[in-house]
């Protein structure tokens, strides 16, 4: 196997990770003078921001992913390439990926997070994380198996582990997952299920701070928690969870939970890049970054994003910006420029992030939203959070179809996706990922990736 | 585990299956004095005449298939189990499920057919099926890996593997698929893959009979013929499919053709049911029954659809239905007519398949369709093949969805689902898996099944 770009006149831009900000700077590098490689694991890019809604069986993964090679139809000296990145060699302008190496002119890393599960081995093994479009429908498919099951389980102290919940982390992911599974509770399982006994199934949103939606205000967090008490969430503050043993999870205060649906939106950490060493990486093993999303010290290499921090640099936010879309969008967008400035010989611009403001949705009519001047709560921020985000939904058709879908489930109160579907693999791809998982990842030599 | 399912003063009617025949029966016997069971094992009711276009990336998985548990809301009396039948006990009235046994006072053996790889355990193992919405998402990941890989693969042999298809079977499945895919070449690929060598993708239709569509006219399998062949498609009749051997389709006039999408659609087997004596079974090992839909000699036990096969009773039907959706419907409807007139102490009424013809489609505007008195090629048959598959998907969600998916891949000459999605499973779904995996199907004895 080789990597298989030609090399141009055109200097190269090699982007890892086509998300929001990989994507917003290959788009914005058309018509430059760069050849542009994109790399990225899946085919398709995905909105994290609704990812949620696919474990609630509100959307279609379909609906909020849209492949690569249709964006860039027609694009010329544009070249995308499905492959996990392996290692970097800084010395040689070389990474290494699951299909052979690549040399660069420009790298933009820009491969986003993983779910932190900050060093516990045995909660890694156990939790259902929610990061892309793949957890969050194994993790529909777990809970609608989970229901099933309950129905005809062994004994009482099992069907209650199946019909509870627990969600690790008051983020707005955990905030998010905990009202929609909520209003799947109280809409959908009554009419589903009418021979489930009522009121076993149990929700519980477990944070470990003192108050949910850390990053926004502390009256936004107390509507939100507010809310989910009204759905009849168990929001626990204060929490610890130390371990999951026997279909329970531990607690630091030596109280336990049972259930067999572990959701972990704990924390996350950047995606590692095998062979860098240690001193480039800052707060949450992230990359740092000066003020051009240079990381320094290794020529032509940059970071933008999630997988990227920079402590120093933009004045209004020293220790490095939140994980959000619209820094890594703002930060591809400034890239852009920088690169085709700095070919011209021009000075590169410093990065300074415009706070568009937060927001976080637990159900219908309940949201919470702040702007730099505005704070809402309720019906208008809910409505505010659907505009917003149908708005970044790439694709006529996917915004139409998520719209339809959102308005007929609104008035539905009950969405239809609730299938068990998984796809069946091919013998080959079956053998070839048993070979990819058997090998070592992030310290190969550098070496051509022979098949 | 157990079945739980309380016993009423009502009969008990048990359904294996929930496709057109079982759905259809559970449907019809709403309001009546029986108290219905229906066994399947996935949650959903899937519609197998569209089941391609999911494989060819035109429409999604949701859009063709629908919860049990909410077609059957509000209904009384009614349960719904997933579940995987393994063995029948006549005498007991009793069958064996991988959740427990249960059982019945009247038995509907509904399961419909499985892929027929008639004997060929090699091929079994290395062919793609395509006889469910899982097999079908499965091709179209394996279909999309392969072209992502032929861009990057050691050498034209193995591009030319990734690159060819090779379809088996040329019934109604394998030339809608064929035409399915030769448009996918034809109007996608050139875009998607700009830096593809062209004329490299081959599709080929290997018939083992002299023509296609054999269950059509004459006149109708040279129009499919003729339009597959205009789209590209390599139609090979009259070929035999002896192996699959190093990524080479291998025939039995000794030639060989080299691919690594080998999609077998050349045949159906009835699913079979454990522990049924082989007297009871007919041709294709289908469940012979009476012009009831009795099996005789098994009291109370029924079959319909694909699964069982009516040699005598149906005057104009001698020797047996073709299995399609239409004698399905129909013997599930009568059955529950005729389960009602038994309870009532009537004499049950013979069935009497009702011809409303067939059709098939290749691609836009191009169709054959057969009815009592018109034939029909081209658009017109093509626009009546859309309108009668439209309206017998369930729900107007679904209709609206697959409906707009249509029009927009008709006039934008390209879907937007080209994703390769696998749902990551969770932990105990895995390991349950394994567990089912390892024990041996369908010759349990009658025990509990316990976990």
């Amino acid at each position: 196997m080789s990597f298989n770009v030609p090399r141009t006149e055109k200097k190269r831009v090699v982007i890892v990770g086509g998300g929001f900000g990989g994507l917003q700077l290959a788009n914005r590098l058309r018509n430059s003078h760069f050849q542009v490689v994109l790399v990225d694991k899946n085919n398709y890019h995905q909105f994290p921001p609704l990812i949620y809604q696919i474990a609630s069986s509100g959307i279609e993964p379909s609906s909020i992913s849209f492949p690569f090679r249709k964006i860039f139809q027609k694009r010329k000296d544009f070249y995308y390439r499905m492959a996990e990145v392996r290692s970097i060699f800084p010395e040689q302008k070389i990474i290494q990926t699951s299909i052979g190496k690549v040399d660069y002119d420009y790298l933009v890393l820009a491969a986003g997070t993983t779910t932190n599960f900050f060093g516990n081995k045995h909660v890694e093994e156990e939790a259902m994380p929610m990061k892309n479009v793949s957890e969050a429908m194994g993790l529909r498919n777990a809970l609608l198996d989970n229901f099933e099951r309950a129905l005809t389980c062994a004994s009482d102290v099992e069907r209650q582990e199946l019909l509870n919940i627990v969600i690790v982390g008051g983020g707005a992911t955990g905030v998010e997952i905990a009202g929609a599974l909520s209003e799947m509770k109280n809409y959908v399982l009554p009419k589903d299920y009418p021979d489930l006994p009522k009121g076993l199934m149990n929700i519980y949103l477990i944070e470990a701070g003192n108050r949910l939606l850390s990053a926004m205000s502390e009256e936004s967090s107390a509507h939100v928690e507010q809310y989910l008490r009204e759905m009849g969430v168990n929001v626990l503050l204060g929490k610890m969870v130390t371990d999951y043993r026997d279909h329970r999870v531990m607690l630091k205060d030596g109280s336990s939970i049972a259930t067999r649906t572990f959701i972990w939106v704990s924390g996350v950490a950047a995606q590692p890049v095998g062979n860098l060493p240690e001193k480039y990486l800052g707060r949450g093993r992230r990359i740092t970054v000066n003020a051009f999303n240079q990381v320094e010290g290794l020529e032509g290499v940059f970071s933008i994003g999630d997988q990227c921090i920079m402590p120093e640099g933009d004045p209004n936010w020293a220790g490095g910006h939140p994980q959000l879309a619209q820094v890594a969008i703002q930060q591809g967008k400034l890239l852009a420029k920088n690169l085709k400035r700095l070919e011209a010989g021009k000075e590169m611009k410093p990065f300074r992030y415009r706070n568009l403001g937060a927001m976080a949705t637990v159900g219908r009519n309940r949201a919470v939203a702040e702007f730099s001047k505005v704070r809402m709560a309720g019906f208008w921020a809910w409505l505010m959070w659907l505009i917003v985000h149908l708005r970044s939904i790439l694709g006529v058709r996917n915004k139409t179809i998520v719209l339809f879908n959102w308005m007929w489930n609104y008035f539905s109160y009950s969405q239809s996706l609730r299938m068990i579907i998984y796809a069946k693999k091919a013998k080959e791809v079956r053998e070839r990922e048993q070979r990819l998982a058997s090998q070592h990842w992030g310290t190969d030599l550098l070496s051509e990736g022979a098949d």
